[in-house]
């Protein structure tokens, strides 16, 4: 079972790697581009078989331990793919 | 038009910040996790409406720019969402 945490910063929360990426792109012709967020994709691979076992753990440990819940947000995506 | 394009590090590529997550996250008693990586979550914003065009310059941008191509990977989805 994999897990897919995607993390992001809060709406409300400047994000200056962004500014940066996103002043670098327009300088270079970018222009189409106006807004840049970067977040974390933190991917879990886990022995579990039960998805709703696996689902309540890695909701757990990505709200105390992968993520600041002051600043970021996550979701969590599963997949039942032990062959990828 | 926003464009979230997901970053990884290629297998081959060690990750020590993935590495670092994983004893800890075990050493707290999260054993069933067996394996950590750390990716990057860009998400864009673009002014453009046409899918299409759309796609191949973030595709562009993202090989030439947001990502080393000799140790990390790349995939893009487009959401056709202005008011999310």
């Amino acid at each position: 079972m994999r897990a897919r945490v995607s993390v992001r910063l809060k709406p409300a929360i400047l994000d200056p790697q962004g500014k940066t990426v996103l002043h670098a792109l327009q300088q270079l012709g970018y222009n189409e581009v106006n807004s840049v967020r970067i977040g974390k994709l933190i991917e879990l691979e886990l022995n579990s078989s039960d998805a709703d076992s696996a689902k309540t753990q890695v909701e757990e440990l990505s709200r105390k331990l992968l993520t600041n819940p002051l600043m970021e947000t996550f979701d969590i995506e599963l997949v039942d793919d032990e062959g990828d």
